[in-house]
């Protein structure tokens, strides 16, 4: 794509109310836009990144058995009083809005009050489980804080997924399946997640959330320093500094972003909506249900709160935007018509980049530009690089440069390693 | 995909409150199922068709040159006032809501009201024009009647784009590229939609809707008989049965469903945002701007509106949420084992295939759901095609079938025609 097409432009400045660092790095990059506190506009670049999330959590979540699935946001009282959430947490957390006629509704923050009595429509022997299906969807919640960027939005987008089962074997079983599924899928996404134990509500001891260690962070991780321990300080009895309850050895407490959860509902849904099976014998159990989430927009916010430096963002390759940035230093016809050339190449290879035509920016503008958008890898045309038939290489991260001939390109793109994110 | 792992299941019976054929087909087959009045959760077999032509169509506008965005639902009131929108249509049309601290909002149900402040942020000079984006996404509108399955609904998923121009000129030439995108879009997914003259608001002398004829539509389309006159009703000076306009020959009323619209808004919205941009002489004028809206969950409705008959669905190729239906006819061993080889073949080439493997269902029930279902090509085995060492290929559509060998089924779907669909 042509920079000087591009919707967005990138801006010295960083919005006068934004506090924080993921929304001030993407606004100024002109990946997202403020609307109002909690809500923003994807512009292309940030729905390219998006994009590439979704299809990294879509793959693992079909390798899970996962099946697909869209369930509305305008969501009936009715089926919300049936659990008892329309007052508790009720406007605490959700939107809830009068239609023609004084019709209730609710704007839905979560789905088990329709996904429930979805699967009681086609649920009902013990051969029809187990079975699991999710959504990539926009939830809404009134967040009374909403000043932390993309990590807590009054409109955000989630992917919920929800495990249906005959026993609590079957569903323990699915459970530590999606646990490994969610590891893979933040370090894919360059995240180091961490697995912490947090509250189990009223039916199980623990569930689990994906914890990232960042000063951004709204969350505090008790951890040790020797042993996997990790528990959210909402239920531990060890404070930072303390001994951990497993090794002796210390723990430390750190901010962190909690970027999945997963939960063993187990029968907290299916009693309200008496959703149940028939076993061999035709006696009638309760199904067992999990849930599973991971917020796509808070993950976009954690990959800029953890890889950025002080000249803007470094996106991992597996998320970036575009595979390359390619840049005409200079505005002189040789250095014009060896990036144009170049540009052609990349697109024959199949390499997505976003190349830098702009006439009217100076060399300066477009590397400061380049930095703050950050894409992983650079590959700059100019004056000096023409006179030696050759195209400059440059990682984001990093200070080297290389450079490879015009007619290596091709072969370039085909061999080279992949940048390392940790 | 195992059709005995399938979430859904297809019945007998269509919801006893869908009295739209579209809805009663798509319930009764499992590929969505009905909330509440006008909102439907979109099942697997329902989500792939959707992604079908959700492809479709973000292919064509990419090919506009349109850039993909992603806008909030949940939008300030203040956005809405200064258009003059809050009040009037108002609540009409918008669901209007009051969150923590009384704040006011509105759930979009088109997005010029931020699409043009957004715009202006970026455009500021001719050099910046013109600029198409769009996105794909859900909208919500308090209908009054929502009684017409997907045809109708409180929320539905809609593609809308934005452009923007320096002058009238440049409009008109991008919005007749959008015509043509637009009849491209909607032959591929095996609608036949007019081009209709519709009502141009207070800026211009007409718009265009896409309608397509059918019992089922719920606007009036005047049209002649010889030429290529085409109007709503509702603006239209001719009457059915009268003489047309441009010819002379007859015209006729018929029932039709509008799938999409276009419509040169020209500064109707930018005048309202203050969105202007400065000419080479730094001249400032009123950025001129188009929309242009698909409905996709109406466009799913309208082709089983078209393409179906008395036993069900019958998918044009393009949108068919698999390719090909495989079916193990008897549960004996030889049939399952045969279909499970051709399961395979079809796998290695590519080829996406629901298998119904169900061990419970008899041939007849197998058949019934398929033609339910509607998945344009059917290959089944049974007891004689196994003694043939072959499997029987029909067209849902049509009467006659074909042997194929089984050593030649790969080779069969190389060579194929694609089922012809008017």
């Amino acid at each position: 794509m042509h920079q000087s097409e591009l919707f967005s432009k990138a801006s010295r400045e960083a919005p006068s109310d934004e506090v924080s660092v993921n929304a001030k790095l993407l606004s100024r990059a002109g990946f997202i836009d403020k609307l109002m506190a909690g809500a923003y506009s994807y512009l292309p670049l940030g729905l390219r990144v998006l994009k590439n999330i979704e299809n990294i959590i879509r793959t693992e979540m079909n390798e899970l058995g996962g099946q697909e699935v869209l369930l509305p946001s305008l969501q009936p009282k009715e089926n919300w009083e049936a659990t008892g959430r329309w007052k508790d947490p009720g406007r605490e957390v959700m939107f809830q809005l009068k239609g023609r006629g004084d019709r209730e509704y609710g704007l839905g923050w979560t789905h088990e009050e329709i996904v429930t009595p979805l699967a009681k429509k086609f649920i009902s022997s013990y051969k029809d489980l187990p079975r699991a299906v999710y959504q990539i969807q926009t939830k809404f919640r009134d967040e009374p804080r909403a000043k932390s960027g993309l990590l807590r939005g009054r409109e955000f987008i989630m992917k919920d997924l929800y495990s249906f089962h005959t026993d609590e074997q079957d569903l323990i079983k699915f459970y530590d399946k999606a646990r490994v599924a969610y590891s893979r899928i933040f370090k894919s996404v360059g995240l180091n997640a961490l697995q912490v134990e947090a509250s189990g509500g009223a039916f199980s001891k623990y569930s689990h959330e994906f914890q990232v260690v960042t000063p951004a962070g709204e969350d505090i991780v008790i951890r040790c320093e020797v042993c996997d321990f990790a528990q959210n300080r909402e239920i531990s009895e060890v404070e930072g500094g303390g001994a951990c309850p497993r090794c002796g050895k210390k723990v430390t407490a750190e901010r962190a972003i909690e970027v999945g959860n997963i939960f063993q509902l187990k029968d907290r849904f299916s009693q309200a909506f008496r959703l149940t099976y028939k076993d061999e014998t035709g006696k009638d159990h309760p199904v067992l249900m999990g849930c599973y989430g991971i917020g796509l927009t808070r993950v976009l916010g954690a990959v800029v709160e953890v890889h950025h430096d002080e000249h803007g963002i470094i996106w991992p390759e597996a998320v970036a935007p575009f595979q390359a940035h390619l840049i005409a230093l200079q505005n002189v016809k040789s250095v014009r018509a060896g990036t144009d050339k170049a540009y052609g190449t990349l697109q024959k290879e199949g390499i997505e980049v976003l190349y830098d035509d702009r006439l009217e920016s100076s060399a300066g503008e477009k590397l400061t530009d380049a930095d703050l958008i950050g894409i992983p890898l650079r590959l700059v045309v100019s004056e000096k690089t023409i006179a030696a038939q050759s195209i400059e290489v440059k990682a984001r991260a990093e200070k080297n440069t290389e450079l490879i001939k015009f007619q290596d390109l091709g072969k370039y793109f085909k061999t080279r390693k992949k940048i390392y994110v940790e």
